[in-house]
């Protein structure tokens, strides 16, 4: 089977998907907490015919005085089919309830898919896998290109039928900076995954896309900060390494954590050794943290994630 | 500090909580899918002035055939304080919903403590973390007895305060089996743990107390039913060993599983090591089971079980 | 950079390496328990200039009575460069000792890679993952070929520049099991991986590769044999769920293990959910079951191996 | 069964095991890498009629420049009964090679347990997992006292037949370093755990028990260094939890570590399951690593360790 039939069958495997469960909204929401939230949220649901075929809710008290109330947080996926408020006016119907509660909402449909880009270096681990991932239809997003300041990836990309730009760094990284950003903009980019790609991202790069860069960095941060985290492992001598995604912001290897895994290690495991058994954490935490957040699972506030279920 | 302070700060410390969250109620329930149900059981916290502070649902459409609906399950916490049913009337109160969605319900109040009774043989360790973790606070239970078949820990219950009875099999493990039961019955025990108890329970035993047994097999279940599981694992050559809390059902080491956890061994384990390994696996397992199955988060149906957070 | 230079640049990799570290032998032994056999073993290479880099033994005593002696292996990896034996010799200098011992020897040297194929079937995830490393260099192996029963993979493996070969069953399985003997053998393949290859093999198949045939099972076995392992999780409630590989015997899922894993699932996780995470648990046990093989660190005998680090 | 049958069971069991197994001694051994160190060794055992039955070695190679050596670690058990050197000759009859290699040695038999204090404040769960464990006939030592800057845990210590000592901090809490060093002295103790002791020991203190100390700190170090880990864990919104253990050393939370592990938390998690789920990895961390260092496993060197199995 060639790259196009791979293609096709994701796509018709998406397509079944939707038709045997119909597309749904997703409501994600956060205000002060107050009672009658839920019961308001899920009478919206139930008053305009509607079935909730997923809700979870978190209330964070931990960092309130007593007398300021905490934040609720609240994610409910209900389905779109039969429901009486047409999609493209469910913001405006759902406002009222949005302004009495003082509520942030996001709200968005399992069959509209974001525009994500792809950006890397070198080490081709992450990136693989997130195409074969794509490919078999894991990931709720239309993988629209690949970038990386390297030209060692076109052929990879070529092959899973992704289009590839080459932004070599030259001698000027800020011009780098801003042509990555014109590119990702010319192209509609609404998320971007950093998988592996090794450049620091200029604060207005960052801030063009809040909370919506993904990273992964090669340790169980705040741990091992910088450059060269598994040299850094070694010369500490821990006995885990571990791999951290997290939402990039303007202050590096500091952006609010989605998803974190370590694996043992022994005096046994050299530099060369931890990058290794280093590649399989990485991979499968920047997986897990994409997925969830394409699924619209991910609540950053402040410098912590609520990440439902 | 001497026992009894020991047990003095324990009461304290609930107490203190108590105080400052407030004493809560939960409704445990379980229906066939259908539309309105979360809006309802929200709308019924929401009308009585009370403010949900944890709320979890799940939806099984696993086994269902296309025709038939899946079924619903809902933990829902809210704060008794300033609700406007009393506690003694909550049941009536909630039973026409319960009517109209055809709901199986459980209510429990966080501050009404149920009996528990612990049963061990001659191994110590999982009797001894219940111990030390009911002592602790962390056992949202009365601790009322342990029970034996043999003498051993007699001391050791005495040291923190829990009534110890031993009930020898003698020649007639069928009399030592009823008179468990009448023991048990005759202090209105509600919940039980098998702390690695030796003895299967009858039949008659088991459903005296459905769903009200949790018991801590030492494989990973449905691997090395019956006995001698390490001894097992070892002639098979396995790579990991496990620990597995089910509620104990008439049908031996078959019942619905709660908990489950493994623990990575190699070619120099021979039992002896397995058996300690399993040792750490064992302890955890059986308490994380309990405490969930204790603040009212375990529902089991067939013979399976939504465990919630 | 295109598929060649990605080969290229593997084999430069693995060049480098042999340069920098030299070419090493590793014996890998297992005979009798006896007073005797460290001291001539490490006195062999001692008296011939070699260097030992890598060393390990054990001892099972789990199987024997107390009168006959348990079992000794060891796997003893020293420096090429300099040593008084020329590697052709090597078996030969070493005879006298397996005599005196009794023992079963392998002797192999690092820079003579074995031959490899990988069988696959239609899904994906394993195939990619063993391309994906054996292009990164981390497979001591030449990767001959990958065939399989469906043709959806000629691509992906032509991409990596590695030959495929469809086998189709078609109306005789036999014949096709014939079939694929025949196109291993003529390639003078000498060790074996089952990517998710969905045939099961002919007793003759198997005992032309003994303990030279590696299959990865999506269950932690011994629980859940045979087919649709993730249904039967589903079905009898577990929390985990796990991936073992194993070496292949005539009696199917029952081969000696060599790597196993498990990751923790809940409720809300159907069979779909199941074969996602599930997929992740079978490219890593896979991977680090024949990257072990590959290093010449497993041992079987009888149902079960040492796996040495 | 009483505590006095407790401790006399154990003191059984372990007999029987020497009896059974008979005694053993280990070499521990460091020294520059260099060819004939194993032949050496294994030869020294061999000649005098021992039966090696565990032997592990290591070579350090990352910190070397290319022309110096690498370090060279070694592990190894022998059988004492028939051995021909006496095992009050021992570490004379093995100088010779010592002095030629260059090494430093440690050698311990098996059946001379070391005297074992164990320092507490108020936490009590390492303090009942490591008083179990002894009682159980887990650790290889005799636990001579607990000592304590609180008097809690008197009763229990007395319950498992442990003296106890309360040296309260008072107006000086030089002073009290200054009697606890005297009290450990006096009483001849040649290691020591810090089971959550709250006090930060004096300089003079650590270097009279160089690499003998060892500490559990419930972070997974070098994150969240000094007062309160979870707090700071929280603020970060990690979503792994971490417990070190390791030697105590002039400078805090950063000797060498011996064993770590982590587990996941989530959003729901604040400071109280933070300190419930770290206690459960505390326990087992700390367990782990004690175990290792009364084997005589572990070899500190630099700021890290290697812990054979």
């Amino acid at each position: 089977m060639g790259a196009t039939e791979f293609r096709l069958r994701c796509s018709v495997l998406q397509a079944v998907l939707f038709e045997f469960l119909g597309p749904t909204a997703v409501l994600l929401l956060s205000c002060p907490d107050q009672p009658g939230v839920v019961a308001a949220v899920s009478d919206f649901v139930w008053q305009n015919g509607g079935n909730i075929i997923h809700a979870e809710q978190h209330t964070d008290t931990s960092q309130s005085d007593p007398d300021t109330p905490g934040l609720f947080f609240q994610r409910v996926e209900f389905e779109l089919t039969g429901f009486a408020v047409p999609r493209e006016q469910l913001a405006e119907a759902f406002q009222p309830i949005a302004d009495r509660f003082n509520m942030d909402v996001l709200i968005r449909c399992s069959d509209e898919l974001p525009r994500l880009a792809v950006l890397a270096s070198k080490a081709p681990h992450c990136l693989i896998d997130l195409l074969s991932r794509w490919h078999m239809g894991e990931l709720a997003a239309n993988l629209v290109l690949v970038a990386s300041n390297h030209p060692d990836h076109r052929q990879l990309c070529e092959f899973f039928g992704v289009p590839f730009y080459e932004l070599p760094v030259g001698d000027s990284p800020a011009d780098q900076d801003q042509a990555m950003q014109d590119l990702l903009r010319s192209m509609s980019i609404e998320q971007i995954v950093l998988a592996r790609y090794m450049r620091v991202l200029s604060p207005e790069f960052v801030e063009k896309w809040p909370n919506r860069i993904i990273n992964i960095h090669h340790s169980f941060l705040p741990a091992f900060v910088g450059a060269n985290p598994y040299r850094q492992a070694l010369e500490r001598g821990v006995k885990v390494i571990g791999a951290t995604a997290h939402f990039v912001t303007a202050d590096l290897d500091k952006g609010p954590i989605i998803s974190q895994d370590v694996a043992p290690i022994s005096h046994r495991d050299g530099v060369v050794e931890l990058t290794r058994k280093g590649r399989d954490l990485e991979v499968v935490v920047l997986a897990r943290a994409l997925e969830a957040h394409l699924d619209h699972r991910v609540l950053p506030y402040g410098n912590r994630t609520v990440v439902f279920h």
